[in-house]
């Protein structure tokens, strides 16, 4: 810890700060500068006592106190200097070759699962999403069909081989949805409900963590801390657009997490452009740009009829465009290295 | 719902439009602007599917949709013209009497808890607060005391008469937590985890409801509409502060939403004024604006020694502050026309 | 400046570290810690060449560079730790007495101003505002009466006694508006324009810098540091709201500026609830607010006939509500301790 | 304009809102709905007084007032559907080939500027940027070499042939800068200072007009309806990151902006990554995140000591970063159907 002394202390004054650290087992280093005494507290900041409330216990003489050490440990590159990978069935996320999921907000019903999964196998996905339980802001709007919806995505596991990735909602449904699911999805509302967390980490599923409306970077690292210190390793990332002052879109797609998770941690880092601009119409682009900037998977929205949907038919787009959109994104997946 | 065609569409084209809007249930009613042809859809909002995927349908004809009718009914001062008041005890939030709920962020002993409690009601409060089961950003920081903590609240109400108030984090604690306590705590975390509130809502006691950290004032109404569609009248919101661009308080808080909450709706408005802005030298300023306002309670941290507390000490005020304060704050409830 | 280096760093590679800091003209002092090794640079950091660079010299060896002294020196409180107080005519800002400047958005004619400036001379105000050249978002709203409305301003002095305040857009203007009016206002969206902030400040007239809609506290405090080094002495901060993810109010009055700028600057500091909001409905619960956290003066849009505005008729009060709130603003103007 | 009424209004009530909306020169047509009524006025939103006050006019019966038409013209794609391009010398940015504009933040000395500028042609930019005049967020930090500068940037550009954009600060430079350069660049801090736009538009200058710190959309685009409405069609916009929550990048770049101002507007669109995150660590990746999203062109600061720039060193690019760069684009720019 660094404490930065007010200026125009005296040292008696400075020796009552200084016995406090002792005090918390961190050992104080005085450095005098022209305009400020700053103080290094020497101790590992992640088992003693925070020396932060110094600021409070003495607000006449300590103008700001500064943590030194990162607080994430699990998640970061320094503790895993490769990449990690999920292994979900037989494909690798985080791997050389990049992957899609695909599928429809809400699960509405066997048939247009069926027919959505097996457009967007051919079209090149591997893996399936869709909503069996889901988060609405307003209770009176469609919540999901629940175990039923579960169960129309294991039949299509079965029929086309693909993966499935579904969203768990409550503590009281980790069993549940992790006896159907491939990927257990973690959503932007819960992305800091930690007991949904520890919960989803004990199934031992991989974990698609979603990035909260309003999360900094180093929450949402503290977030997947606890999926991996609950002794689950199959962690996922997905940006998936923050709240800002724009109108324009639902979210703003910060595609710059690409290269600081990159940076900062070893685990995956997916995209989710349908929430992350909640338009149909700038989805191409968004996958393009994530794609380019080294992406390891792309999570996105497809339904046979987007105007029809029961939630989120704006951000949905239809089975032709996803074809559309996979064959544009061939020669960049190539381009970026990828397979 | 309101249809924004895009200029220079032909009968014909329109006509395919409103096909569609009758096919949903609505009566569609053309307007021909000088600029743009708008189209009404007459029908009721809240039980027909919405238009909002026409955009998305005729991305050549339609510009935009706009809903008419509001989205919250039960939370309305619509619905309820009348300030609805909540009972805790013998104490009622949002009536003449303004009220102050005060205590540690952390329960973190039966001493320092039992100390806060009598130093607080002799300061004025009639209201205990005190967290057991705590949301922490890092899995390495303090969880809470869990039922031990309770059990240490309940003692301090059967010593003092103060009412309680902790916070629930999990589904899986509701029914314990509710027989504790006087009023259920839905932290800012957990504003739009809906399984919760219904969790909450369901034990009967009096909720107050965080607003989210980048909550929009329709989402947190929406919020509570889940307390009160099942069948919780105690319904209390609580500003907290949100999450803006602004570094140097943690959070930015919005006194805003007194007039606002007032405005919109019936139940009553606690401001809490501590994790509102994470420094105790702004608490003091931040209830007095909160007071003259027309804020019902406060909601505010006090600890014995705010720089030993085991979270967030930067943010509770000492014992002696908090007595200053309800001094300071006097004169200003009866300019206030409060008691 | 504290300089913290990665972990594993050898001694040779500090060297090198240690060689440039040497090179800007501070001394190093090294300090090893438990998990990384801290440098505190020492030496005057308003004068040396900064030492954030060295993480892109080194970015192998530097974690982070933090900075120790503060950015401002003239607007701070440590440098004039007595409140300062601007002058208006015969009206002092900033001392015990509350001052109210009211006025229409935009000046619209001679008549109508001078009624507006009798009734809010007669319900209390001492300072007339009224813009004369408008900032407008698109250029095809209107941008103003020029010099005619400066005229009309001037006119509307001699007639009441009331002190004058109005907009500055452009550097070209400077001399011909301090001609007309008695307090400069530098608007949100210039307030990083430096280039008008010097121009405003070698007039000599007193400046009312408001917060721009994304500045941080800071960034304020420098922009005024900007007027205090053009030795210019007359300066108030103004906040009018800053720009959030909330889109029920035009911009999120932030209210916690009067404790903020109390502390960190002996600057009169002035709230404006009329752009804070952009509805006429709340000023009056802000202007309370503002009041009781101790402001030193309001800022408030008034128009004889707000529907009829050219501009921002949405968030002008009539004169019957604002002799109301003049009224009702006096119990808690007492309640704060001003007269 | 759709003006939507309250619940429960009578017929003579409405009457009172119907006849000023004549009296505003509109034609009303009303249409009852389940649960409101709702008027558009027919009328064009361009020329005759806003409806908009009706809300404040009428508060106990008027809900809300929405606009119906776009507010920007001479920018929107409507008015031009094809892709317009702005000639730099004779180099054409919006066309086929995609653009790099390369060079420091500063310019420091002819030396260095030269240094760069041939190193920046050789790895294949077309454009040469360097501040002469620099908004500075301090009074005491760096402010540009001015003139001076601007003649070194006209060596340059004699030397190596490549062309020039540089930051016009002043409406009373406008001329000046003209005469050396072939792009103004207008910075985020400038965006709303309507006075320079204008300035800057009759200089008959290309204009660079870059997004304001917190400027949404449609403000960015009616900005630029300031420089087209005054005969200047050489407007490119160039996104630069906007503020935000988030502290690990100063800014967060919105590359969201590309798709949309390709769909809105018929400019060109160049990306900023230096400003957008303010790390060069981040640069490559954003660069071909831009690339691949179809942006016209790039602005990359350039530098060839970073660590010891005069002013942002942390988010300078070294010449041999840049070269790699260069090398690494290319794929990517034949990816995205460009040259």
């Amino acid at each position: 810890m660094i404490i930065i002394l007010k200026a125009g202390i005296s040292r008696k004054q400075e020796s009552a700060v200084l016995k406090e650290i002792r005090k918390r087992g961190y050992r104080p280093h005085v450095m005098r500068g022209v305009a400020r005494t700053v103080i290094g507290a020497i101790g590992d900041e992640l088992t003693h006592q925070s020396l932060e409330t110094l600021a409070m216990m003495f607000p006449q003489l300590v103008e700001s106190v500064m943590p030194v050490q990162k607080r994430y440990k699990l998640v970061s590159r320094e503790a895993h200097p490769e990449n990690s990978t999920v292994k979900v069935r037989e494909h690798l996320i985080g791997g050389k070759k990049f992957q899609v999921m695909a599928g429809p907000c809400s699960v509405e019903g066997e048939k247009p699962l069926l027919k959505t999964a097996e457009a967007v196998k051919k079209a090149g996905a591997t893996i399936l999403r869709g909503g069996a339980f889901k988060p609405r802001t307003s209770p009176y709007e469609f919540q999901g069909l629940g175990e039923r919806g579960l169960k129309m995505l294991a039949k299509a596991r079965k029929e086309t081989g693909l993966g499935i990735i579904t969203e768990l909602l409550s503590e009281q449904h980790a069993e549940l949805v992790a006896e159907y699911t491939d990927i257990i999805q973690i959503g932007a509302r819960n992305s800091q409900n930690f007991q949904l967390l520890i919960a989803a980490a004990k199934t031992g599923k991989p974990i698609l963590l979603k990035r909260g409306l309003s999360m900094k970077i180093e929450e949402w690292l503290l977030a997947g801390e606890y999926i991996l210190s609950n002794e689950n390793a199959g962690l996922m990332f997905c940006e998936r657009g923050i709240r800002t002052f724009e109108t324009y879109t639902r979210n703003t797609l910060d595609l710059s997490t690409i290269p600081i998770i990159k940076k900062e941690s070893h685990c995956p880092i997916v995209i989710d452009p349908s929430q992350g601009a909640g338009r149909a119409d700038l989805v191409k682009s968004m996958c393009k740009g994530a794609v380019a900037m080294g992406a390891d998977a792309l999570l996105i929205e497809v339904h046979p009829n987007p105007a029809e949907a029961w939630s989120d038919g704006n951000q949905q787009v239809s089975l032709e465009i996803f074809a559309e959109l996979m064959q544009e994104l061939r020669p960049l997946i190539l381009a970026a290295g990828r397979e």
